[in-house]
């Protein structure tokens, strides 16, 4: 097996390179996709059951709108139609013919008019909401869907820009613009919770500016994140959409005091694009970290044996605690393949980021022991393995606290406060992690720092300090702090 | 609320009617596409919650493959191509532009090769297998795929055949066909067992005919069902694919004695038309009749109050039912709505299909009992509270037999075996039931058939016995009768 190249010398060929041997996907033969493979994939399953949960319990119920969306609703809402019906792929025929060797499309069969495969979906289910939509009694409309998605992207990368990729997409509706907000703000701190106690990282919260904001939103919120590589990246989003889609799309309710209101919209989302981000949270130059409450196999059980009959003992041995686990509902993996060394396998499953190693041969037999290596720490202990039950189950605890704290130190240790422009040029180029700088609120000065040095403006990070300072590029008057940085 | 036509008025005006007033799903402003409402939807996900557990305990993983498929890929497989890719969607651009104030394609974005949406997914996935599979280590190969596919069809109904819908496909490729043959028969049983012990649906198992298997198959198997009309449903298939698809994407591997040979393919799906069978199996004149084992409400509690003051008497008193239940995993709903009358709302939860009604009024509070209505026989119970609990799991349990057992007599009384053709013919005409008749083995005899009764060979059904006879069109030899039925 060939060494990853190290994250200092290529991060960006790094985490390709974790991407394909931790096989977690690769790319596909059409153009911009990828291929989740099974071990990629069930990190997906495991993020969909936990925040699935979270969005039912919060309310929401789940349906399935067409993946087809005519073109005309695009033009509906005139923000988004800019945002979304640039780079899409577009349904114009709907048969193809024998000709004779070849398969060709049937000019015949060009569609009256074009469908396009959703980027998003605000403009199909605003048009549902219409018809759902009657009276206060029908809200608040609260709808989640699983799907994928299609944006024709230029420069793609696994994970991270896909032309197609999965995700879900909240979409409510609500008597009133607080009533819209609070939900905005539930489902953000939904997203941050969820990323702190399963995926183990720290986000940032904030409202993007305009210029960055979503197409067709009043406000946009996220969820920033700090990779490994000092870029930062978005990880999900929360939509006020104000009165913008219902309004393009006639959505009126009849309220208590029997006339007609405009309904407030919200929209929230999450993709495949955060198992990106946990590699680029958690990996080092052995692989994938997964957290232990996200990966899909939490403990590998390597044995150490020189024959069938040594083999058929560890696994006699090692029974009761695997039953243990199990009965735990702990995702255990007792790798007894003949055909490679256990050095093979420590290999393989430190790539693939299992959070913590079993490891038992004869001699732990005879002492009535077993070797536990942590994937985070490579600490080694060696425990009796009539108490081992509890000490593995502390271990993954710790591991995955361990995880968060360091990806919070990092954070801390590359979050700087810089008041001059140079040194905030300086600063970005060698990208260095997260800049909280005052700006003057112009969305020109927004571009102009963004033309001359490649930050873009994260987020006005919630709770952002009141502090009055000059903008670090036009030196206008500034009384907070915005979080800038280079940017997936 | 208007009442729902009879069945045996208009079968399939009933049909319409009861998905639109159990709010299952609706059509969307997509042609031949349906929008799954959050009722419906939550059918399909208790589906997709049991079946998904069954294929993983089967040895499958899960992955996903591109929605995308280059045209040329469906070229490979010459069969296929006749089969799959007429009527489907064609992605030709990738981009809009705006044009005045039209948004329109923009010509330049033309794509070099034009895309196919997935009507199924065996060339892009036998595609991954030619690069995932190099020896006999890497078998059998066991990927499902959870997904939406599309097939641009003519005539559109709900959940029976919509342009785009939603499934689950398996896609195995093993060393010899006798392994892939088993892994055919496992999953046929496997849709068969989940048919049976959940959907409380008796399928028929059967083998297609030549004209009816599918399009790069060399066998395929089927689960037949009849609906309350008299016709047959084709609720799920299972095919040995052969060598078909690893020969057209070159797919061998090197087996022990260090050569090269092709792989054995099969494919296997189950969709959301799944549902129509459910729809057709067990309503009845007032709607719905969900078994308890896939209801998403598994229990409506309906409280008969004047005032606030006894609707909550009521819910302290039926608190404790309500805890036991949900302790249980039983999905219970109390409809505490005071905009609504008991009349509504019982007629509502018909409609839905609820399995078991409890009504709980002031009276019950003064004699300690709770009123039990089922929904399949509409058979009241008045049940002392304090042993209420094993009474209503017992009656769940009840419910799911006795709706197999009904669905079971039902079709034993609509299956004829018939030697007659003018008899068969009258049989067909009438939309009976299943027919078991002699046929003697071609295609233009299994046509002609067709042409003249439009009715269908639905499958040779497995185990079938051996009797001499006489085809019932030809008059030639056959050795087993087949099954005839008209067909959605």
């Amino acid at each position: 097996m060939t060494a990853i190249t190290s994250q200092n010398e290529n991060f960006s060929e790094w985490y390709n390179q974790v991407i394909q041997m931790a096989d977690l996907a690769e790319n596909a033969p059409v153009r911009g996709c990828m291929i989740l493979k099974p071990y990629g994939y069930s990190i997906w399953e495991n993020i969909q059951k936990i925040l699935d949960k979270k969005i039912k319990d919060t309310g929401h119920k789940n349906a399935y709108f067409p993946i087809f969306i005519p073109k005309s609703y695009f033009s509906k809402e005139a923000e988004h139609v800019d945002g979304f019906a640039k780079e899409c792929a577009i349904v114009t025929h709907c048969r193809l013919k024998q000709n004779d060797n070849n398969i060709i499309v049937d000019p015949e069969s060009q569609l009256d008019e074009e469908y396009i495969i959703r980027p998003t979906s605000e403009t199909i289910i605003w048009n549902s909401f219409s018809k759902w939509i009657r009276s206060y009694r029908d809200l608040p409309m609260k709808i989640n869907q699983w799907a994928n998605v299609c944006r024709w992207e230029m420069r793609t990368r696994p994970f991270l820009r896909t032309s197609e990729f999965l995700w879900q997409e909240g979409h409510t509706a609500h008597t009133t613009r607080q009533e819209a907000l609070e939900e905005v703000m539930t489902m953000l701190d939904t997203y941050y919770d969820f990323g702190k106690e399963y995926l183990a990282i720290p986000f940032i919260k904030g409202r993007k500016t305009e210029n960055e904001k979503f197409a067709g939103a009043d406000e946009t919120y996220t969820l920033e994140a700090l990779m490994k590589d000092g870029k930062a990246l978005q990880c999900g989003t929360s939509h006020l959409l104000g009165q913008h889609f219902s309004k393009s799309f006639d959505v009126k309710y009849l309220n208590k005091n029997n006339s007609l209101e405009y309904v407030w919209g919200t929209s929230w989302g999450i993709s495949t694009r955060i198992i990106g981000a946990l590699i680029m949270t958690h990996g080092d130059d052995k692989g994938l970290i997964l957290p232990p409450k996200i990966a899909p196999v939490q403990i590998v059980i390597v044995p150490i044996f020189n024959d069938v009959d040594e083999l058929n003992k560890i696994k006699d041995y090692i029974k009761v605690i695997i039953d243990e686990l199990e009965k735990k509902d702990i995702a255990v993996e007792f790798d007894d393949r003949e055909e490679y060394r256990p050095g093979y396998k420590f290999n393989e499953w430190e790539i693939k980021g299992v959070p913590l190693r079993i490891v038992v041969g004869m001699n732990d037999i005879k002492n009535n022991t077993i070797e536990l290596v942590r994937r985070d720490t490579f600490e080694k202990l060696s425990v009796n393995i009539d108490t081992s039950f509890n000490e593995i189950l502390k271990i993954l605890d710790n591991i995955q606290d361990n995880l968060y704290n360091m990806a919070l130190s990092f954070r801390e240790n590359h979050t700087f406060f810089i008041n001059d422009y140079s040194e905030f040029k300086d600063k970005i180029k060698k990208k260095d992690g997260f800049i909280f700088a005052h700006w003057d609120g112009s969305t020109i000065t927004e571009q102009k720092i963004k033309e001359e040095t490649q930050a873009t403006i994260r987020c006005v990070p919630l709770n952002v300090k009141q502090e009055n300072g000059k903008c670090i590029y036009s030196n206008r008057a500034s009384e907070y702090r915005v979080m800038f940085a280079q940017n997936y």
